[in-house]
């Protein structure tokens, strides 16, 4: 029997609600196998913060560590100041487990419908770099709050960090029917990261020869979304064009309530993390409105993370056939998640 | 009389068939009125840059500084290093006129169609900083060619360039029916920068009281861009972001074929340059297929920005009559420019 020790960060709004219903999908896809899951929970985020004033200690991180993977569902309050919880939980999350690989799948799912009046087949993965970037947290401020303010932002990019997920999106690439990366930055403006981005995918371009790339800028980019998002199959990228592209991925194949992300660690040297797209969305939070899919299909990556292929499967098929049914019905987010594990079960 | 002169930057590819449109427009709209217009062509992009090695230099700059008005039609060229012409060339005009008002309307005219399935009503315009965020140009490589690379870029954010564009956004916004402003950045990442960002917008709005105002992280603006397009009034946002909100915004108002552009000093230090938000677009360059359009919008900009409204009004009246027919008509890019001067004469 495989035992799946798994970290469950609930955290705020509706993510203690749509993770209850991934939770129970992920049990779902593991009855009638040899391996069963135990969770612990984490209290972390906009509660835990106000309580104490913590975000996540040294002893959160060493304990969740010792985890097989971990669930998040969303992170973040208004009550909280802005950042407070993003850097010092979230992305502090992302960057101690080195999750360098920020997986987000967009798909048009039969049934679903995009605002896109044309929208064609979509089929892609975004690779977005999870460690590097504006994501860093470095730069500063000076002289706040007085006219001479000025307030600096500093994207780091290394060799080591670029190549390492140009090597997995290539990887991703090979597999796939069509073979086909496309690199997204802006090196006619960032020439140094671009430049560093654009001259990696050329190198790393010889071990997979099979794989045919282009190269657009992250502003081109927004503008095929919108006109020929079938053009996509994998996109590198990093972590704020990552960011900004994933939204509107989401938004043209059926919006954030059902666009699924990992957070990888492709070393194994520290669990990876499985996390809806969407966040905390505190106008909704409690009232059962939140839509659980794309946590579940977060379950389906986790589960094909810890090599259950079968059980992902399963989960996504489940998906995809509630999706194709749910047009008009209006339904409690326990009711969308009880229906998806019963087809599951079924 | 007025005299109006006018440096022409025709640049490369599709940007000197766009700007003879342009510039026929002009004319036409100008001729009974007492103003007239002195063109002088400025030889700069990637021919100059093949023939002398020069991009811009400081006798161009100084020779352009005397002129009223800039029309630009596109930079670039895939025969030269990516960033060379942009940063030597179109940002350093940009940086060096102190253009911090780069103002970029983003409508649907009727008989327009655009990518969404129900794209409402979309009049909004995005007020993109000029001369700071991650332009600068500050940063900088180490190790380059490596496996120790590493390459930054830094945004740089100052309260004197924030609170001028701010200001002028909430002018703008003050004097439109809905006078509503969002402020699109990411300040729970980049938390420097958009906490400078929306200090400003809150201390800045006390002085418009009547302008309502909200707040959108970058990724969600593109969301919204997708979904609700009509939400948006005004958007300030700083260079980077402001650079990819319009090409998206051009995408879903009928593509940058449409979409005009202006780089505005407010103060009048120097004159303001009016260009398409397109490229040279090298793939169809020469053969008579690009659309002046948005370059023809561009010369209306320039035309209110020189105080000569009704002639503004008269150019974007002649575009939104030649739209609502243009459907299925395939014409070369003289016919446009032709039939939407006939119109402006008319
Ligand atoms: C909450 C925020 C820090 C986060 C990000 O910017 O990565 C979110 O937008 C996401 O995409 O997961
Ligand atoms: C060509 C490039 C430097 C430019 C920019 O990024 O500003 C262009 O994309 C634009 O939007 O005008």
């Amino acid at each position: 029997t495989q035992s799946i020790d798994l970290a469950v960060v609930a955290g705020d709004g509706i993510g203690t609600e749509v993770v209850e219903q991934g939770l129970l999908v992920l049990e779902t896809a593991l009855a009638g196998t040899d391996a069963k899951v135990a969770t612990t929970e984490f209290d972390l985020g906009a509660r835990r913060w106000h309580a104490t004033g913590e975000t996540l200690t040294d002893e959160d991180l060493a304990a969740i560590r010792t985890h097989d993977a971990i669930l998040l569902g969303a992170i973040g309050d208004p009550s909280v100041p802005s950042g407070v919880l993003e850097r010092g939980l979230l992305l502090k999350l992302r960057f101690a487990l080195d999750h360098y690989v920020n997986l987000r799948p967009a798909k048009l799912f039969p049934g679903v419908t995009s605002p896109l009046a044309n929208p064609g087949e979509i089929d892609f993965v975004v690779v977005r770099e999870g460690t590097e970037g504006p994501y860093v947290g470095n730069g500063g401020a000076l002289r706040v709050g007085t006219p001479h303010e000025i307030a600096t932002e500093v994207s780091v990019n290394t060799a080591f960090g670029v190549e390492r997920v140009v090597r997995d999106a290539f990887a991703r690439a090979a597999v796939r029917p069509r073979k086909h990366l496309t690199l997204v930055h802006k090196h006619n403006v960032l020439v140094h990261a671009g430049h560093l981005w654009r001259r990696t995918v050329e190198a790393v371009n010889a071990e997979f020869p099979d794989v045919t790339t282009d190269y657009l800028h992250v502003d081109a980019a927004t503008i095929f979304l919108t006109t020929n998002p079938s053009r996509f199959d994998v996109i590198v990228t990093d972590n704020l064009f990552g960011d900004i592209l994933t939204d509107q991925a989401a938004a043209i194949t059926g919006g954030i309530g059902l666009a699924a992300s990992a957070n990888i660690n492709p070393d194994r040297t520290a669990p990876s993390m499985f996390e809806p797209v969407h966040g905390s969305a505190p106008d909704i939070a409690g009232q059962g409105k939140a839509d659980p899919t794309a946590t579940v299909l977060s379950v389906a990556m986790l589960l094909e993370h810890l090599g259950l292929d079968a059980q992902a499967r399963r989960v996504e098929a489940a998906v995809a056939a509630d999706l194709v049914e749910r047009a008009g019905r209006v339904r409690t987010t326990a009711e969308v998640g009880r229906e998806i594990a019963a087809r599951v079960a079924g």
